[in-house]
């Protein structure tokens, strides 16, 4: 079991994720990186654009206290984006206007204006929407579009909100978060490395697995049947924490020679 | 408000989906079939391969009783495939062997074993875990690999259980459960259609789509900025069911002058 300072999990909100138009490709991404700094995913949920849902989801990771929870999108300054009001109804917190958010969009717009891409800078009521917080949290810098991140605590979990946009998302995360992230961690992290097996289905190896975790429990083993040919193409993972690197090498090797001897056998 | 009887819930099983290495395509691949067939995806739940967080979040979603619940991963012969185990513990059923898999699978194995790509065709303890199926649950024939699908009820909620290789979990969809789904739809289903707007940002857009939604109640809008050139590419989805079709036509056509007055005053 990992300690829960270093656990974490993810709430991804949007009606097209859920209705086949997007690939979550933020899940993934917010996965790998969390992984690499030595943080396990606990779990993740997708919920539509809808107040109550996005409340209620929050409610239930809160009851679950992870160290933190991602949430992106529903950020921006059109009608379906609720993220903010569900998360404070959530925490019965109130959203409040941030000068210095305000600050920031009037910047924008103007510069917006000035290049010729709107024709009115105006803060109107969809852009004033994405400077109300939920009182207490911290805003988090967005230099690639204007919804900022948004960062609060509740009960020991770090709430963190990010805005759906790829781009936007990984930029806040990476100037805002990583450094904090990578310095709780302190140099912890996960390695992962793959072999691939050829010409062997996976219940052949299931056994050799097993016999090769029980050897080295410190290396965690899965394999992913990529289905070719009948199943007989198997990647597998080997996965170890960044200081057992010299095990999960000695368990790929055991591994590897044990697939060998059963292909000769 | 959707009828229950065209709400479905997903919950993919998986550490690969929660540590980086896979996007979840099997997600989107299910929602898009389930809203073309006329259902709505509520949520989406991921867990690792742990058997009590898997038997959890099973619990939690037959408390919110949707009509579907269809669950991927975990169904093959490894260590780490534990969802069956898992459902049976939420349901408080027994695993059970079932004598119409274990032919399928000596057949397979046999097949495999013919074709020289396996040296030895015997029912392994791996092999066997995947004909124990909770207790009434029906099988659902993969044709694709090994592990068969299931398909078990309970609180009028159908539980599904595919594999969470994609050709398999597709195969499995379409041959078995899609003419039931498309059957108790009854024509039911939604069209999606987009346009992209180039040159004004989203703030500007909002009010225009909270407009025309008011104008066209049957047709829903949804804006995807696609953050190319500060913003201001925006891509924006139309969705009504199918007998909406005019509808949404109607609304495309009212949006699209909208936005050209706009952009010309």
């Amino acid at each position: 079991m990992v300690s829960r300072r270093f656990t974490a999990e993810v709430l991804n909100v949007g009606n097209e994720l859920l209705d086949g138009r997007t690939v979550n490709t933020n899940l993934s991404w917010i996965c790998g990186r969390l992984t690499q700094l030595g943080y396990v995913v606990r779990r993740a949920t997708v919920v539509r654009d809808e107040k109550s849902e996005i409340a209620r989801a929050v409610k239930e990771v809160l009851r679950r206290r992870p160290r933190w929870l991602f949430i992106s999108g529903g950020l921006g300054p059109t009608h379906d984006d609720k993220t903010l009001e569900a998360v404070s109804a959530a925490l019965g917190k109130r959203l409040v206007l941030y000068p210095e958010v305000v600050r920031r969009l009037e910047k924008r717009y103007m510069q917006l204006f000035e290049k010729g891409i709107i024709k009115d800078p105006a803060l109107t009521p969809e852009r004033l929407k994405m400077a109300k917080l939920p009182r207490g949290a911290k805003p988090l810098e967005n230099v690639e579009g204007a919804a900022p991140g948004v960062l609060l605590e509740r009960s020991g979990v770090r709430i963190v909100c990010l805005p759906g946009v790829p781009k936007e998302l990984m930029s806040i995360f990476e100037r805002e978060l990583a450094p904090v992230l990578a310095k709780e961690a302190g140099g912890r992290g996960y390695v992962v490395r793959s072999l691939t097996v050829k010409d062997v289905v996976e219940s052949v190896l299931a056994p050799v697995l097993v016999d090769t975790m029980t050897r080295y429990p410190s290396v965690y083993l899965k394999s992913n049947p990529k289905g070719v040919e009948d199943g007989s193409v198997v990647v597998v993972d080997f996965i170890a924490e960044k200081s057992r690197e010299d095990e999960l090498r000695q368990a790929m090797e055991y591994f590897g020679k044990k697939v060998e001897q059963m292909r000769g056998g």
